[in-house]
């Protein structure tokens, strides 16, 4: 039962012992105790309990002094006990009402029995708040929030926790867990008492503890210890919010009573608390740099050096993966998403891995996963997976309000197909992983008329210190077919591109024979069409503004299966580290000792205090159909927001 | 794309031919498409479509006459399109844009493309209706209504609908369906095109459709018909909502345009529609009965003729499943829980199969299923089932209101263990259906004290005509107790129960020698404390008063496992049929030629305008551990109320 009214009977001729738990009000019903024939009643009782008598039909009820009225006895009439506080002793408090032939009920005892919780999201428990049993979204709102354990506090042990959240992956359905679930309706829980640390000790790094509910486990019988005693327990979340959990958790306390030998005991009271699991969030690109990570190849180290000086320059650590991890594979931005999770007290970074699996796979258990360094896994059990599963294909917008509707975290980007009919889409697991941590809501985009097909091939955002605090880049062949049309009609047609180029394709181009090529016009029209595409949607689910856009020239070609790739150093696909961008350099006309290309695209970012370093990435990256920022990755400063003011 | 604004871009010198949707906007950026040094521009259209000029950082578009202006040419400057009517020829309408040397994009044909639903649940399809592509609960709400296809309609083929539902289940997991899903992010889904059938065949009954999507099935091309041609599709859901299907379903169309020879066909357009699969709901038993089921078995001839007369009295049909099919098992109650979906256009009853699998199993599926009556199963893959899984453990309260909070559908009660330790509880698998019907919230109550541990053994609610509608009545072992000393006191303690009592207690008890057995006094107090436990939920979550519930004398024993077991027949299992209640016939003391229980039971009951008649039950089913009404099931009118005008 809820705090609130409990039931208690009374009985002719027996003196009832009964707890009263502080807060709550017991209900006898003095008219079904009574003999019949009795037609009055009165009531006495001690000082530290207070008694109303409630009358059927009358709203009020009305107040019992110490001793000496009488009332009449009608159907329905019932007394209404509570105690303000604890009792020293058993039975400390009594109540007799006397009613002919009735003996005294009596020998009250009161108990404070809660589950206290940081309901008011302060960050410290604090005793009963009256919201701890529901959880509520929005400034205004309330509710305990759960961590996930996702990170490894000591290194020397095997990643005992990522192990749980796999074993929970891998099992997926809920039939099991359900079979002897009597209070614990979720099951992704680990609750944890702690024995025998001292107080004070953090209990996320204390180590003595004993695991007393789980999955397995979904009871715990505590003997009740008497007195004022406090009873510590730890609860941890095993399991980030996803498809088949709402990340929802309720704890109940129940309070049994013995009545005789040989007879169960009953319930007389329960308390319940609400925790919500924290969600997994994204950073999008707008937030400040911490640590810039790139693999060191056979082939890449002027592009490492180059990266080194950029994350210098932009103040944040560079972290180098070397070949033992990275095995040969050179795309960092694929393999892993950096993102973190917040509780009011502690908030830390969190790994996704991708279901992809190539050469980096240790790379985020390995290196990342640690003492304060959370670790995800999402890897479906049946399907393949595929270039969208790459987490080049997953982007977060910067905060955005939508129609009135706040996105405080901004809104995950998703490539998928549609609206073509069939193709390639992210895995259903990975997507609903997404979906289910709700203070992002994604916006599907469509990436697959792209050879790899993710999303950051033709959008990414760039910070800005004016109102709207960012500009949404996108390819754009309609901006570079205006470029290089301008610079024909300047006398500029013999300008040559792909100058030092190290790749395939050095052919001498000119601006003329671009400009010429109907088959190249003609697949960059549609190109077009598909960004446009994405524009108008991106436009309307982030709520932007023509002047929020800026579009980045761009060239693509299709390959034989219809798909796009870039022509030339697709520079949309840039680092983002605060102000300073680290740009796939284009090799784009060269007319007057300076490439056109990147000429514009200072002259459209610069003015926004933006700094473009353009950094060579042809025969590392560009080449493999990557660029710049598919072999970095960065993990950014957490949103100063609170996800749990959000309003999903 | 939603229907909005879509981006068109212009090409310098070249004619664009381009489709127009109906309630759309096309841009068409004039700047970024003029060749540089362009400085003004001037647009001609016909009649048939609405040009406007956009101006960067100007929020009014400025209309552009048939003839005539100039506009500075300045970054930023588009042009809006719009059309008002479809085409009656392809290219019948143009635009021309002069600019200095830029060509006229022209050849705007408008095409109404609409995918149409009944949004505005009046049960008639409507044009494009602004609400289609979402959902909203309650009496303001919107949203287009599915429902499933659990029916059979041609009884003589096997129940394939049901099959699907069934394999649905038996699959589970949502990974399979996911990999190749475009367009349509949910299975459970047939979507049915019609081919051949005459008009106004009512869909659901024409037999001549071809399946276009479905699971497997996840997208359809359709070539665009020209002209104003309607392409009819029938929809239909193959799954109710359950823990993993939240009930709503998009179905999306996209119109792709291609450009040239060997380049992928564009996207240029979307449209969306939402349904939402209607639930499966309960009714209460005090909705009117229409059908009143029964068991014929050896040794219930007497019982079912009364059955028969109380069936007649209150003008239901009965029906009787005979020994073929219901193979020896009496409990009709348990193998079924008869409720109904709804659409605004139809509504039919449907049965839930319990996962419970005794005799009756061919029940439902052999005997209930069939055109509009449909059928729906849900048993666990790994789980056993147990007594809790009975549908005897399943209740639904009438229409409630709860601190301000409507459940105008009233609450469906579930037996549980909680809040004891361990225990049993009724499967996941059926209490997650039960929740995410959504419109009928659960409460969870305590029942796993009972030795059959079933909710229907406390409790059940009785129409009255009065402003509260019903009255609760639980089973109440002080009120038994209360009567008895009543009738000692009037020196009836002598009176004797039992009599002609065809069960095994066939020893004379007497009022004195209950009163004076302390062991049953004990178990009854602990009854009654269990009992009251659950009181004091139903009161809190069902917004109950004192004055709304009715006491009825029970007495229990308990177990050699602790568990209570009914002392005589219990008389709150009883079949309510409107005004007309058949109770199991108590077989209390007898003092002046008449039941001491029946007679106070008809005292509590006959004031509200209810009629008590004693059905004898204890050889057939007392003796059992059941009841009359767990031998009885009955099929009710279905609620007024529309349940989409619901705010769970």
């Amino acid at each position: 039962m809820p705090r609130g009214e409990r039931t208690l009977r009374l009985q002719h001729g027996s003196r009832i012992e009964a707890l009263c738990v502080l807060g709550g009000h017991v209900r006898a019903d003095v008219f079904g105790a009574a003999p019949a024939g009795a037609v009055a009643f009165g009531v006495k009782h001690t000082e530290g309990v207070s008694v109303d008598v409630l009358f059927r039909g009358r709203a009020e009820p009305e107040a019992v002094p110490g001793a000496g009225t009488r009332w009449p006895l009608d159907e329905g009439t019932a007394l209404r006990f509570s105690m303000s506080r604890a009792s020293s002793e058993v039975n400390d408090n009594k109540v007799r009402s006397g009613i002919l032939g009735m003996g005294p009920p009596r020998g009250r005892t009161s108990l404070r029995i809660s589950l206290d919780v940081d309901a008011d999201q302060d960050g410290v428990v604090e005793k009963n708040s009256p919201n701890k049993a529901s959880w509520a979204w929005g400034p205004e709102g309330h509710g305990a929030i759960l961590l996930v354990s996702c990170d490894k506090e000591f290194p020397f042990i095997p990643p005992s926790d990522c192990g749980h959240e796999q074993v929970f992956n891998r099992e997926g359905t809920t039939a099991p867990q359900s079979a002897l679930c009597p209070a614990f309706p979720l099951p992704p829980l680990r609750n944890l008492s702690r024995e025998g640390t001292s107080p004070g000790t953090n209990p996320f790094f204390g180590q003595r503890y004993v695991q007393v509910l789980g999955r397995r486990k979904l009871f715990h019988a505590v003997p009740y210890p008497g007195g004022a005693a406090e009873l510590d327990f730890f609860v941890e979340g095993l399991r980030f919010p996803d498809e088949t959990f709402s990340g929802l958790v309720s704890i109940h306390v129940s309070l049994l009573e013995p009545l005789a030998e040989g007879i169960p005991h009953s319930p007389i009271f329960t308390d319940t608390v609400v925790f919500r699991v924290a969600p997994w969030i994204m950073t999008p690109s707008t937030l400040a740099p911490v640590n810039l990570f790139v693999c060191s190849m056979k082939d890449n180290y002027l592009f490492t050096k180059e990266i080194q000086t950029l994350a210098a320059k932009a103040g944040c650590k560079l972290k180098v993966c070397f070949g033992y991890i990275n095995r040969g594979d050179r795309w960092m931005q694929d393999e892993i998403e950096l993102g973190y999770t917040h509780a009011p007290h502690k908030s830390f970074p969190v790994v996704l891995d991708s279901p992809r699996e190539r050469g980096m796979e240790q790379l985020p258990i390995k290196e990342l996963l640690g003492p304060d360094f959370g670790y995800v896994h999402k890897e479906p059990l049946f399907e393949a997976t595929a270039s969208l599963d790459s987490f080049g294909n997953v982007e977060v917008s910067p905060p955005v309000s939508v129609a009135g509707k706040e996105y405080p975290l901004g809104r995950i980007l998703i490539g998928s197909s549609f609206p073509a009919p069939a193709g390639r889409r992210m895995t259903g697991l990975v997507r609903d992983f997404l979906y289910a941590q709700r203070v992002q809501a994604p916006v599907e985009l469509y990436s697959d008329w792209l050879a790899v097909g993710n999303v950051n091939e033709f959008v990414t955002f760039v910070p800005t210190s004016d109102k709207k605090r960012f500009r949404m880049l996108l390819a754009s062949p309609a901006a570079c077919y205006r470029l290089f049309r301008e610079k024909q009609k300047e006398g500029q047609g013999q300008a040559t591109m792909f100058k030092g180029y190290s790749g395939t394709d050095t052919k001498r181009v000119t601006i003329n024979k671009v400009l010429s090529n109907d088959v190249l016009t003609q697949q960059n029209q549609y190109v077009q069409r598909c960004i446009d595409w994405n524009r108008d949607i991106l436009k309307k689910e982030l709520g932007l503004l023509e002047e929020d856009i800026i579009d980045l020239p761009a060239l693509f070609k299709l390959d034989k299966q219809g798909k796009a790739v870039p022509y030339f150093p697709n520079t949309v696909t840039m680092i983002v580290l605060a102000k300073d961008l680290g740009i796939p350099k284009p090799f784009g006309p060269v007319a007057g000792g300076e490439c056109c290309l990147e000429r514009r695209i200072r002259a459209l970012l610069e003015p926004l205090g933006l700094c473009c370093r353009f950094l060579e990435d042809v025969a590392s990256y560009h080449g493999s159909l990557g660029e710049v920022r598919c072999g970095t990755n960065v993990q950014r400063r957490p949103f100063a927001f609170k996800w749990w003011h959000c309003t999903p």
